[in-house]
């Protein structure tokens, strides 16, 4: 998406060989402009497949969720929850996440009663790098009963694995830039 | 605001005396069509204020804040990021958090970069209190010597001193709801 990569090109910073950072309009900064063209893509991309809700993780998947669900028709937006220790109740789907960045294992959870069975769910999320995020909720929508329809991405390392594995699966994944590596703090992206 | 009465009372539950759950539509489950409208309510409050940037602080807070900023010409939302440890460094604005709920202080900091001086900045939050996350974002506002243009919540707890405290300072302060109390698990809302 030309809008996502030039704000990468103008204000993304590449630290060593794998950090990528867009505090300037995405993780820290919005630029709520470019954020409203990302909801649009993402509804352009996955109209066809009839979502019926959208799941991301907190806390800055929210607010590229919540403009791709007003692009479609104002979608409801779950987003899933970070916490230290498991829960273990009937009225909670939870997945444990492996954070490569922090190097310690999570849990996400979803009350059950937000997600009904038979949902369509789209997920969105800011990034995906080994997809260990996507695979959790990829589990919560299991335990709800529903169907991952397809998955929405900002921004995915394409030198990682998660989105390989992910395309292999046949699974509907769209990235809207995917960076190929980092070079002198120079973050390089795939042509679109 | 009518439509977030509605939900509130509809979908919102009361525990105890002071506990108000709005997770069926704005803190798990986010209803957008709501969200949207709630954007709107602030930007006609607000317009005359002329906001240059919105504040607000992770997680909840993004949605109301990235529906209000696309509401007022696409603003840039900044949102504080929580943690355990103080940042004091030259770059990043800081301010202690005491959290009654967890019975804890944290911090709420902001990169510098990202808020110009002179900003006119618009305070968006789910909820108003005691009021400590509001006074340490206008704490980091003054750092980052910036002004506070006006407050918008949109549930304040009525019982409370947090709203009353502000409104006494002479700050421009917009709750969307009102909670004047529980009584039975039911909420209590002050009328428009």
């Amino acid at each position: 998406m030309k809008e996502l990569h030039d704000a990468i090109k103008t204000f993304g910073r590449g630290l060593g060989k794998d950090v990528v950072k867009v505090d300037m309009f995405l993780n820290h900064r919005i630029d709520t402009q470019l954020l409203s063209q990302m909801g649009k893509a993402f509804a352009e991309e996955f109209r066809d497949e009839r979502p019926t809700l959208i799941m991301t993780v907190e806390a800055s998947g929210i607010a590229i969720a919540v403009a791709a669900a007003m692009e479609m028709g104002h979608l409801p937006v779950v987003f899933a929850k970070k916490s230290e220790n498991k829960v273990q109740t009937g009225d909670v789907a939870s997945a444990p996440v492996y954070s490569f960045t922090h190097k310690k294992e999570y849990n996400i959870r979803v009350e059950k009663r937000y997600v009904p069975r038979g949902s369509r769910v789209l997920i969105i999320d800011d990034f995906l790098a080994d997809g260990k995020a996507v695979e959790g909720m990829m589990q919560l929508c299991e335990q709800l009963d529903s169907q991952v329809v397809g998955i929405g991405i900002a921004v995915e390392k394409g030198f990682q694995p998660g989105g390989q594995q992910l395309r292999a699966r046949g699974i509907h994944l769209k990235s809207l830039a995917i960076v190929t590596g980092i070079e002198d703090g120079k973050i390089l992206l795939q042509d679109d």
